[in-house]
């Protein structure tokens, strides 16, 4: 590999690559570390490190198809480490209460946003499809910050995830129908499909998976390939994204669910440390790339910017009010807690934007609020997160918890 | 990220993103697994699983961009971790003997590649490419060939590392004479200057390095971001892979020397484990991406397959000849290990078939010739190495040396 010529294998855009890759992950973990000084959350300091690196401030760095990959695979190791932690009887136990967050946490936000919009004269389509962008939830985010706080394994904590994944569900029957109402006609048989084989691929995996892992487990040990715990562990996380992608629900959901599988087998074993260590070095390119997508220049006027921050007020308010009547029997605490961790909408909402802007049926303008939105919540929930958490005793189990004490 | 939309955020070819990072994890892991229990080199288990589900064969992925860049993060961290092994002075040593087996390597292939060519009929410029091809080292290759037999330690080791860091510079330097030269002038200042820099940025490392890295120790141990002594070692890598890439030596030379420049100090600490883990997820891209490189169609006619063959044969041997040249005075056994350690292409020469094409001065059939020869070579080299390796005295310190028995 001759230096000057070395990325003639990866072509377009590909001369800037090491400059990304180093600028990305250093600014990221500088600004983490800043952060933990700062008694602030690391993961708000990774995407204001992406803030600053990108296209709106020091444009040292830009999006490109290759750190949405390392940020996709990023956020699929996240939530496959997250689902290590987490067994499914975890999860049962709290299931009715997630999916009362989850149902009512799709239907404020949904209403406010559609509301707000027709009120402010926008037109119809893309006030449903700002509505639409506010139900995401981007449980990465909140996954991470009760994680480097070892407070994975509160009840509240399980809820979120619950409720994330179950969120997902809904939010890709929405994001259906919109998407079907924006080119024309609704295929309510497709639609039900898609459903329909989400919902069965999801409880699949939840029923049969963690069994079927600790049947092949005494094969798995056997194997002579290196690391192969890891092995196994990583080719069931690929494997399950991608059959999660095609089904139709997000790869993080399939990533969470084989981690999911894993949770039991794994306990007490090396391999959710050396999943971390993978983690740790891919997640940095998955926050850093959120704050690189913001595009301040969108915001043209004062019209749109007021419009912006509206938004993102309704976006924080609507989920804690609806995510947070869902648990209100737990006490109001509890019901904030929750509330603030669905509140970061992330790359979720910018990936409905831009299938809006990729129909044609929603203005830059609109863009670019939807943008500013889903990076803002994902900034401000962190530092409340902190806040509402703060006290609740941690879970210090060094060799069972492999996001806590050293991430 | 809603399912099926979940992708729009990275554009272009991303549809199969999910089935491509699953297909190449698992394909090349199985291989592994089956080379194993074969007792045959898992690289070139991992290699032929790029072949196998390559356009060559099933065609179920194909080498893109983001496979390409996978590809050099996962080759960067196998030097970075090769480098983590192998302290300066380990190289010092040997410093000698891996001169005169890097210049003799690069003059005896360069010699044969031009002289058959020549003898063939083809133009001198195509002859000057096919040269400038068989002078390239991969030295990935082999460093994971050694490094699971726990064999790194060894003379020969340090030998052939040493040698592919000079290698790579004279190579650089060819390759920028020889494009010149295809281009129609020939800048000497400018190619002094670039030899001059690249020399300059190895020797700085390896001397500064080290020492440099040993005073900040105190303060990285006080950091407070997770994993830091991992973090810290992944930015320098990326940095000086960053820097080699400018300053016009292959990536993979700076991230072999930041391993080194931090040997001493990570030694005993958990780091390389670490480092490992990650390497173990992205190193398989690499190796598949090879395989994956393959193209038999460009074969066309006997002429081309006859040329691709002795090409090979060649390439073999006059690393054989070239390297085993230079340390002769070690006696036989020892010049045999060297040179067949410096006979795998890999991607180095597929790149210089690339900057041939690329400057229109190589035809279609040349390019599948030393893209044969490339991957053939790559392949040929482990199964030989283990057998002239065979009963040499393995390493077997678990916690400092991290390639040797986990992978």
């Amino acid at each position: 590999m001759f230096g000057e010529f070395g990325l003639a294998l990866s072509s377009a855009g590909g001369e800037k690559l090491f400059l990304t890759l180093f600028v990305m992950f250093v600014a990221a973990k500088l600004m983490s570390e800043l952060f933990e000084r700062l008694k602030q959350p690391a993961v708000a300091g990774e995407i204001l490190a992406g803030i600053a690196i990108g296209p709106s401030v020091l444009h040292l760095v830009e999006p490109t198809e290759i750190t949405n990959t390392l940020a996709e695979i990023g956020v699929i190791l996240l939530l496959f480490l997250v689902g290590l932690e987490t067994k499914p009887s975890d999860i049962f136990r709290v299931g009715g209460k997630a999916l009362a967050v989850a149902v009512l946490g799709v239907i404020v936000p949904f209403v406010f946003g559609y509301v707000t919009l027709a009120i402010w004269g926008e037109p119809q389509i893309e006030a449903i499809f700002v509505g639409a962008a506010m139900v995401a939830t981007s449980v990465g985010i909140t996954a991470r910050v009760l994680g480097q706080m070892g407070l994975l394994n509160l009840e509240v904590s399980r809820i979120i995830l619950g409720a994330a994944v179950i969120d997902d569900i809904l939010g890709l029957i929405i994001l259906a129908v919109v998407s079907s109402m924006a080119k024309g006609g609704v295929n309510y048989a497709q639609i039900a499909t898609t459903a329909g084989l989400a919902i069965g691929f999801t409880l699949l995996v939840v029923f049969v998976g963690a069994r079927a892992v600790n049947k092949l487990r005494p094969r798995i040990e056997k194997l002579r390939v290196g690391q192969s715990q890891l092995v196994f562990g990583l080719s069931l996380c690929l494997g399950l994204a991608m059959v999660a992608h095609y089904v139709g629900v997000a790869a993080i959901i399939g990533a969470f669910l084989a981690g999911m599988a894993l949770a039991e087998s794994v306990e007490g074993t090396d391999m959710p440390h050396q999943a971390e260590a993978v983690t740790e070095f891919l997640l940095p390119f998955f926050l850093a790339n959120i704050g690189m997508q913001l595009k301040l220049d969108a915001l043209f006027n004062r019209n749109t910017i007021l419009m912006a921050v509206v938004i993102t007020l309704l976006a924080v308010i609507s989920k804690q009010i609806g995510c947070g009547l869902g648990v209100l029997s737990m006490g109001k605490k509890k019901a904030m807690q929750v509330g603030m961790g669905m509140v970061p909408r992330g790359e979720v909402g910018i990936v409905v934007a831009q299938i809006g802007l990729g129909l044609g049926v929603i203005s830059d303008g609109i863009f670019g609020v939807v943008l500013f939105m889903a990076v803002a919540t994902t900034l401000i929930a962190p530092p409340f997160l902190v806040r509402l958490f703060k006290g609740e005793k941690r879970v210090d189990e060094e060799e069972i918890l492999p996001l806590s004490p050293l991430s």
